[in-house]
Parts: structure tokens; C-alpha cells; sequence
């Protein structure tokens, strides 16, 4: 069930940027360079779990997990996508989607936890950014 | 896209039994006693990622692993459930839900890749797949 209003999680707010604001989620780029990496954050207060989502937002949430995951292959070709909903540090409700390559930092291990962020320069960061932005605009 | 015959994953096979089959997914119990934790995979030929399944497939996924969530909290009471979709080494698709207890093993990190499986004792994994069939029956 969803109470309280939205704010971001100040962790997360710290370590990302936004990309793209959809019907339900803030789309945020992680500041780090080591992997493209999105995190789907949904504008309800409250939350921990998916399951504690309407069921109509989690219909959406997992489309707009979708268009994400495409705008992101579309600016990082990657050999597979990672999709994660963990939570253990920050509790509020968001959902990782990384675009791996074989032999990046962690791989074949998971991204969290792995090692420090090493936070893109500010030219690359906006690159970044306005590449993803045009990726989903062209998906929407 | 699915192509080719559904047959499980051997490396899945050997570290999971069966605890359920639903309508798409057959659900896995990962024989490692260290959490409670379970593997759903769609019984779909030749596909790696969450967006190669079709739409409707996608959503009897998302409500499985609803289902699959519900069942696993009923007979494994936790702090956070952690999602993940990686396939970074088994490429077959297929979606963890795991039961995450603060101060187990791995805690706060991820399970992937943390530490060697300790497999269940007989009884206690009989124990286990009885209470999660039951828990399955349950919520269907």
C-alpha cells in the first residue's frame, strides 16, 4: 500500500541524475562510469516492496522497466541486461537495470556492492544523458 | 522471441529442486540453505532476456513472481526480498526472489556470487519443498 508522499531517498538522489521522468518512474542515471546503469524509481511514498505496488502500477512498472532497458541498449550496447529489486540498503521502492559487458569491473558478478563508483566525468555525464534522453524519446 | 525447446538449464538443474509448477514458470528451490530462495523460469525455448518474452508472457511472469514472493514470505518470514534477473552465467532466463534476513550470510550485499551453497539436509529440504507446495496451494 502506498502512503506518505513521494521524496527521493537522499542516498539515492546523491548518487544519480535524472534522465527521464515517465508516467510513473524517475528514470536516474548512477554516477558511474564502470557500467551504464539506470535506476526505475517509482513516485509513491512509501514503498519497499513491488508487491506492495497497485496492481495497475506494477503493469507500468514493468513497461517502463522495459522502455528503460531498451533506451539504455540503445546508448550502451551490453551482452546482457541485469535487472535487480534488492533494497537491503535503501529501502525505498527502485529497481536497478545494468547494462553489463563481459569483462567489466564485476563481471560475471553482480554490480552491488562491487567496489567503488568511479563517477563520470562532467562532458561524459551530460553525453551520457542527452544520449539517453533522445533514446527515450524516440522509444516513448 | 521463443525458439526451440524448453529444457532447463543443467547448472540450474543440479543446484535447485522443484517446488512448484505454475502456468509459465517451473519455481525452483535453491538447495543452499544460507537463504531462503527460489529460481522461476519460463518454460520458453532459447530466450536470455525479460523483454524477449512475449507481452502476455511477461505478464503471468510478473504475477508469478508475485505469487512466488507471497509463498516464499509465508514459510520464510524476512526484512527485504531481493529480485534479480542476471543470467551473466547461466544465460537461460530465469528470475531469483530471494528472502533476505538482516545479519544472513551475505547481508546487506547481494547472494550472487557470495560465498559456496551449503545444501540443505534431507529432511530439512523435504521440510522445506512440503511447506512451499503447500504455501503455493495456498495462494493459488
Amino acid at each position: 500500500m502506498s502512503c506518505g508522499a513521494f521524496a527521493l531517498d537522499p542516498r539515492l538522489a546523491a548518487d544519480t541524475r535524472l534522465a527521464a521522468s515517465l508516467p510513473l518512474c524517475d528514470v536516474l542515471l548512477m554516477n558511474d562510469a564502470r557500467y551504464a546503469w539506470l535506476v526505475l524509481v517509482p513516485r509513491r511514498g512509501g514503498l519497499a516492496e513491488i508487491a506492495d505496488l497497485a496492481d495497475h502500477d506494477q503493469t507500468t512498472l514493468w513497461r517502463e522497466v522495459n522502455l528503460a532497458s531498451r533506451a539504455l541498449r540503445t546508448v550502451a550496447p551490453c551482452d546482457k541486461l541485469n535487472l535487480g529489486a534488492l533494497g537491503n540498503i535503501v529501502r525505498q521502492l527502485h529497481v536497478h537495470v545494468v547494462a553489463r559487458r563481459e569483462g567489466d569491473s564485476a563481471w560475471p558478478g553482480p554490480v552491488w556492492g562491487h567496489g567503488r563508483a568511479q563517477p563520470y566525468g562532467e562532458v561524459a555525464l551530460h553525453e551520457r544523458l542527452a544520449a539517453l534522453r533522445n533514446a527515450f524519446e524516440v522509444s516513448a
